[in-house]
């Protein structure tokens, strides 16, 4: 028991809050992405609530921040309890799998004991305390060893925009499996022959590790992104570390952890759970995830007079009314300069369509 | 030639602009209708228009423009240069025939041989030099007798949001014929017919005549409005004419100049000019009116990103952007706290649209 006490010590947080969230457009903006936005109209940030979340789990000085510097000021805004230090500034885009390590790096260097969990700060959980024990079973069972876990959602529709775990053995606790394979987001056929088989479980980009543990893997996985972290071991937790991540962070390859890391090692885990969670990835992941009326619309944080209206996601800044007729399975998203009316079904041409307007209208309207 | 000139100078204008404009929501608002808003983004609104256009014609001290009291303090700020006792404002609103009987006795009071061009305030006039001469023509002609002239506009496709006028006999002035009929708003069999015979104009709301022939006919076809206003002729032209106004205007009839004296009277003559004009009177009107790309799409004074799209009208506020797909035939308007997304077939419905909207949201959307 006290060893555990002892354990839960050395547990760490790193909230990721660095994306675009290029598909949430017009809400969700290059300057203000999608984790800065209340997006519920509840008060609080998909950022903030992911930071709520985690307090009950580790104290404030344990949660990292990785973000890019252009968001330094939106988290000190959002989060002002949080310390200067634990916010990393990535001085590039370079996907997660370096913010990873440097992540683990930072940690390691404080504490090398530490267990981490990592999270996305984008994601909607409705099942608060099922997470809480959920991350507290998962930590313990790195804790116990070399070992990467990641978090499997028990699907509840044939999604096609995620990526899929399919589980292997058991371990001696409970939920948490090996892993057998990863897969890419299926098609809908290839989807629904997963759900169908049980064994396949959501990719939701929650992992948990000890410091160790993931440093390690590097070394063994990805030796171009391990030798560029490994130079900086001296400046880690020192005055120095910004000046080191100044010089090198932009010269590491573009790449995922998944890809990096989780689908070659042979250590990997899978926890299934059920958390009421989606990742908010896009307009059509709203959708589905939100409560619908009669006639399939849903109605986000607007007022909305629709008549012959199915299927249609309606969303619109605080005080504006969407008056709508005809509309079948349609976006309509409202906010500040832009206004988007799209066809649910194309909204994966949303990121392209971000990018033509910033070619075309300039920086101020993506 | 002298005689002419001195007939000139009792000639005035009297600009309706009153309104509300309702099938123009949400551009048109109850606190800001149509003819106040600057529609193309020309830097002038539609009164402004109207207004410019008579300067060439009249002087300011003989443009009168009757509106709802509400509506005071934008004309006042619109037109500086009009003088107060000029801006005629009615306590209720009674349509068109009540508002035309008091500016006739005002001016009347004023000026026993004056003649008047009655002109709504809100539509659209692209030639503005055949207004000119269509407008001195057409005062020369009723300065002459005892005639009520009206402009009818040559149609260019059968429309069937106008009332027609039917053409009747020639008189010795070009372009002025008697009148044989006027018709309600037809549907699309009937106004292909119209268009096809040569003998259908659209009715432009645009009227002449003498003061004291207007008088005449009121007391002739609408003795319950010509017996309300006779009362007050002692006030006209002085400073207790607005108590008598708001003690008895709102006791009229709410009736149509069309109805209560043109459909009836028998010096009613039609002046057929081509003025590019539309009445600007819904979203389908300025559609029409309106040059389109090779999709058949309007942008109105927006900046548009659209694919897959046909037939739609377009309209943001200024530095806005509206990205749209798959739209077929669609009005898309945004503006302020409102959107509007309908099929344009079904524009007729946005009036009562416009009604749900206020007893729903409150007037600030209205």
């Amino acid at each position: 028991m006290e060893k555990e006490t002892n354990q839960r010590a050395h547990r760490y947080c790193v909230i990721m809050c660095g994306g675009v969230g290029s598909r949430f457009w017009p809400f969700s903006r290059s300057g203000r992405p999608k984790q800065f936005l209340d997006f519920f109209g509840t008060g609080r940030s998909l950022l903030q609530m992911t930071y709520d979340r985690m307090l009950a789990l580790t104290p404030s000085s344990h949660i990292i921040l990785v973000t890019n510097s252009a968001y330094k000021e939106i988290i000190r805004e959002q989060l002002p309890e949080v310390s200067e230090e634990n916010i990393l500034c990535e001085p590039a885009r370079r996907n997660t799998a370096p913010c990873v390590c440097w992540a683990a790096h930072h940690i390691y260097a404080k504490d090398r004991e530490a267990s981490i969990v990592t999270l996305p700060s984008d994601h909607l959980i409705m099942r608060e305390g099922e997470f809480h024990r959920v991350i507290d079973a998962g930590l313990g069972f790195v804790e116990q060893g070399d070992r990467l876990l990641t978090i499997g959602l028990k699907p509840t529709t044939p999604h096609t925009g995620y990526g899929y775990i399919q589980r292997g053995e058991p371990t001696a606790t409970p939920d948490i499996l090996k892993v057998k394979s990863f897969t890419e987001k299926p098609n809908k056929e290839m989807a629904k022959m997963f759900l169908s088989t049980g064994e396949f479980f959501w990719n939701s980009g929650m992992f948990m590790w000890r410091a160790d543990s993931i440093l390690k893997a590097f070394a063994k996985y990805d030796k171009e992104i391990s030798t560029l972290f490994d130079a900086g071991e001296k400046y880690y937790g020192t005055s120095r570390e910004m000046d080191f991540i100044e010089a090198s962070f932009s010269h590491s390859p573009s790449i995922s952890i998944d890809y990096a890391i989780m689908e070659k090692a042979d250590n990997v885990y899978v926890e299934t759970a059920d958390l009421g969670w989606s990742d908010l990835g896009s307009w059509q992941a709203l959708y589905e995830t939100s409560p619908k009326n009669a006639e399939g619309n849903v109605t986000q944080n607007s007022e909305v007079l629709a008549t012959d209206c199915e299927g249609t996601l309606f969303a619109s800044g605080q005080g504006k009314i969407i008056v709508a007729s005809g509309l079948k399975d349609y976006i309509v998203a409202d906010q500040g300069n832009a206004l988007l009316v799209y066809p649910r079904a194309e909204e994966q041409k949303i990121r392209q369509v971000v990018n033509e307007v910033l070619s075309r209208f300039g920086e101020e309207y993506v």
